[in-house]
């Protein structure tokens, strides 16, 4: 019997729930009432709710991410640790790795710490599949689950994400106004992010009545010199393109590089944008204009929302969050 | 009383009684019966190697760095988690800052967790005056605590760092034997292994008689836009050099960017290198030269340290990894 099975059994949210926990005075005597009375019926015990209440809590965050040496997860996390710690929260830490039998293993694992709530650091938790994700569904049964940078829906998830999709979409539409025709766009996964800033660009061409072309839309591996190669090759394949839009900085560094070897003149022959406004962007020359993804923005968000939730406070299951498009040297609108 | 007061009380290493408390058939009869019976006598209740051997052990272990997004600092915490685990243990994760009083209170707190080890991941652990890492000292007298990159004498501390000395020494050798005589040192902190970079670049130039000129080694803040500025200001104060040896990549990345607005040919007009081997080396056009640090062996090695001594087993306190000097396109030799 958990939290859950109560929501369900006494009709009400899961937050209903939480807020009878918690004394809250929001909720209706009757609704209250009927909660109290399922919970004695099934000798229900609070054990999630009353662990973030401080009664029986380890006060410990489970978060997981499948690579901290990503340096967009490294960023998270440590944004994630350190507004832990300002609630009274320690953070155990566990990577996951991206294969989904060692994601479900490593939930497992945190939840059989007794972790207070789990915080899902990457876009990759959020498989194409939804069955594949019923194990992050299960796991917000026991505690509240949130989710960075991606979108997941369920009892008890709590979600904050960045708007990928209006990022991409408002720099193809500024590529386009520009006269630009022939955007090529480079990826390296079909994450849940990847996904939404491959339909904000595919969205913005066919606005304008231009079908996108498969061509045009190239994965490759997380490699700045694998990602010159495949530049060098499409070229010599006849793929003629003005201008790149990439999902990762580092194909941005990569098409600085190529335009380099051919000779082209950045922004005059060839525009070029990348994501996550890394470091990276101003190690090249010229500089990398590149979207910010707000990591730290969503990060910061994603931790209220569960702390709210362990408070019995009422908090929105989704937020997201507009990303900024920082310019610099590579483009020019 | 604690397992270092058993040692002294006993006259005897802390690995001994470490042993005798794991029943290790390495320790003479007489040297076991006399750590046994100073325990007998004190009441020593052998919490902490006992929770090593999985009795009463929350089989956690604290890393506590100054900051997880720092590039090196994300891959040593990704490689320890991923070892650790390995062992069978968890990860609970603190960043501490750089500041000593927010580390002491940092330490603290992961101590009062009931960690079985801390995981020490930074060489500006290491501070000028030895009484100022006495807390270090002290929190090894409750577990054993190992240091990745930094080195520090104490009981029951052990230490996996890389050879920064004879790195800077051997290429700041290089640039000498190619006819360089103006060596530009940039540095972003005098943290362990920042001195003993420093102390290598010294020690060649004396080597050959040249004295190290103050004016030559110089100190700028992690940014790569400052450092270029700092470039360009030595420049008009007179400054000449004709080769930069960068404590961080970053400072490498910054030189890059000088010799372009300068017009210089790399590594013609102005050797560069580089430190970390970070991907901000494959950035630049040319790419860096850059000194290997060796992030994921000295991590392990730390991890199976800290290992060896919670399983009784014999360990050396220090153990030393050569860096690689990874050559690439700013060097010629």
């Amino acid at each position: 019997m958990n939290i859950y099975d109560i929501s369900r059994k006494a009709g009400v949210s899961i937050a209903t729930v939480s807020r009878v926990l918690n004394g809250s005075d929001k909720v209706r005597e009757a609704t209250k009432q009927k909660v109290l009375a399922v919970m004695n019926e099934t000798d229900y015990t609070p054990n999630v709710f009353a662990r973030g209440m401080g009664l029986n809590s380890m006060r410990t965050i489970g978060i997981m991410c499948p690579d901290v040496s990503d340096a967009y997860t490294a960023n998270s996390v440590y944004y994630a640790e350190q507004n832990l710690r300002a609630f009274g929260y320690d953070t155990l830490l566990i990577c996951s790795g991206y294969e989904l039998e060692n994601k479900k293993k490593s939930l497992k694992l945190l939840l059989s710490k007794r972790v207070d709530a789990v915080l899902l650091i990457s876009s990759s938790y959020i498989e194409h599949k939804t069955a594949d994700m019923d194990y992050i569904r299960d796991a917000a049964k026991e505690v509240p689950v949130a989710v960075v940078n991606g979108y997941l829906t369920g009892d008890n998830i709590y979600c904050s994400y960045c708007d990928d999709y209006h990022a991409t979409y408002e720099v193809t539409r500024a590529l386009l106004d520009k006269g630009r025709r022939n955007i090529l766009y480079l990826y390296r996964a079909y994450s849940y992010s990847g996904i939404q800033k491959m339909s904000g660009y595919k969205a913005a061409l066919e606005e304008r009545g231009i079908q996108p072309r498969d061509a045009y839309i190239v994965l490759v591996e997380n490699s700045i010199s694998r990602a010159r190669e495949v530049l060098h090759e499409l070229d010599k394949q006849g793929i003629v393109f003005d201008s790149v839009l990439s999902a990762e900085d580092t194909f941005a560094v990569s098409a600085v590089k190529y335009a380099k070897d051919r000779g082209l003149s950045i922004p005059g022959d060839l525009d070029i944008i990348g994501y996550n406004n890394s470091n990276l962007g101003e190690c090249t020359e010229p500089e990398l204009t590149s979207i910010d993804s707000r990591v730290k923005t969503i990060t910061v968000l994603a931790v209220k929302m569960l702390m709210d939730v362990l408070s019995g406070k009422q908090t929105e299951s989704r937020v997201c969050t507009p990303c900024n498009i920082v310019k610099r040297e590579t483009t020019d609108f």
